[in-house]
């Protein structure tokens, strides 16, 4: 992969959800699974839970007809190189990346991704994105550390369950998550929450195929759900990685935190 | 921490044992354990297991009067600030950044440390090191995941505890090591190894205050210095990480293994 030396590079996070960014403005790089998972690497590259590619919607093939809905493409990978649809932290650090290196004026940047067209609204220290609206469902129980829970599921483009306990910091969340089959076929990121004041709460999450993150932006919209209980208003959730706030009225989810980028540089492999 | 933007960094790693570099030739930067902890950060950072700044011997007062014996000094950090003595595996990949940045030319370079004098032998692929004379002492046992194990206590500049098993994949390292705290009074390495040919192991070891890592450089040496029992020769020890080999003679141990510059860029914190 002599390629690799020289290809630029930046590293971002939001709440301690981190990405390798990878410019690409005019398109034609091709990153496979092998490389993407390299560059995702902690120790043998640069690392990151996942791989952010900058690319033109007109010079992407796959998207090149939607060029008139949003300039930039985030074809965001995941850190093993499979292909993601959407993540809310993702496209937060992305449209930082935009306005810091001047391929974006903002405050409004439209993004289009792989669930579709995105506006990331860029301030100083936030941006805010809309989510998939989450749809609040029925109770439902998972079994950790030796310890049953209730809780309520909730879908935010991906399946979640919200189980409110007195204290998250307490939960054994090393374990796999036992859900019923039944009602979770695919699995469920799981969240521990706690509230510490009113449409506040404090987080903790177990994301299906991963264990314990630091942050979840899908997770926190479920959760806010969960608090709003079909009211319209903002939550605001405490992660370990960070405080995300989540504002939910009638048709729009709008996800909110912190994004920055940490460095730049070229790779020397 | 405004004065870290534009800080020049590079990033490497031997068999996985990775660092953040810092260039600071001329000295006078203050790096205190916050600023080295948010570099070592895998999320907010850059990420690694330790931080190396690169200082010229004559430019730091500490050790300014040897000058004469090496021109580049190891200012070898932990990942949570503290500071350390030696690392074999980062000493290389310090040895690579000095010759890869044209800083010295190699093959030999000799290199500072605070635990003394290193010279790096500097290869297209392996760089070669001197380590502390590994040391083996009695037996020990240690208990770990509900089972306990009898090895061979040896020190290489820190404790270790070497336990031959029928196969390391097996053993269940994520607690933490049970060990005789009046034989370990301040705990130890303990490495699992398996002879896979003559002279030549695989290894699995767990960190004393880390846990499990894909490579450890003085374990290497307590391993070869327990295998060889006595006698001179060389010892390939595989780590998750790759691979090492380990020659001891009467008054030498010297550690050899791949050490790679993965890329170099600058913060935008």
């Amino acid at each position: 992969m002599d390629w690799l030396k020289g290809l630029a590079f930046a590293k971002g996070h939001g709440t301690a959800n981190d990405f390798v960014i990878v410019p690409d403005p005019d398109g034609g790089l091709v990153l496979d699974a092998e490389v993407v998972a390299l560059l995702c690497d902690r120790r043998r590259g640069i690392g990151g839970d996942g791989l952010l590619r900058v690319v033109r919607t007109a010079a992407e093939p796959e998207v090149a007809d939607r060029a008139g809905q949003a300039e930039w493409f985030m074809d965001y990978r995941n850190a093993d190189g499979s292909l993601a649809d959407m993540c809310g932290n993702g496209v937060r650090v992305y449209a930082r990346y935009l306005v810091e290196a001047g391929l974006a004026a903002g405050p409004r940047v439209p993004i289009l991704t792989r669930a579709g067209l995105v506006t990331a609204e860029v301030g100083p220290d936030t941006i805010a994105v809309s989510m998939p609206m989450p749809v609040v469902g029925g109770p439902g129980t998972v079994r950790l550390g030796g310890v049953e829970y209730r809780g309520t599921a909730a879908t935010a483009g991906n399946p979640n369950l919200v189980v409110t306990v007195p204290d998250p910091s307490t939960v054994d969340l090393r374990g796999r998550p036992e859900l019923d089959p039944g009602q979770f076929p695919q699995g469920a990121n799981v969240e521990f929450i706690t509230p510490v004041g009113p449409d506040h709460v404090r987080m903790r999450v177990t994301e299906r195929g991963v264990g314990e993150t630091e942050s979840c932006g899908s997770g926190a919209c479920a959760v806010a759900a969960v608090v709003l209980a079909g009211r319209a208003g903002s939550v605001t959730v405490d992660v370990p990685g960070g405080r995300l706030v989540v504002s939910i009225d009638e048709d729009r989810c709008v996800l909110a935190g912190p994004a920055v980028i940490v460095a730049a540089g070229t790779l020397a492999l």
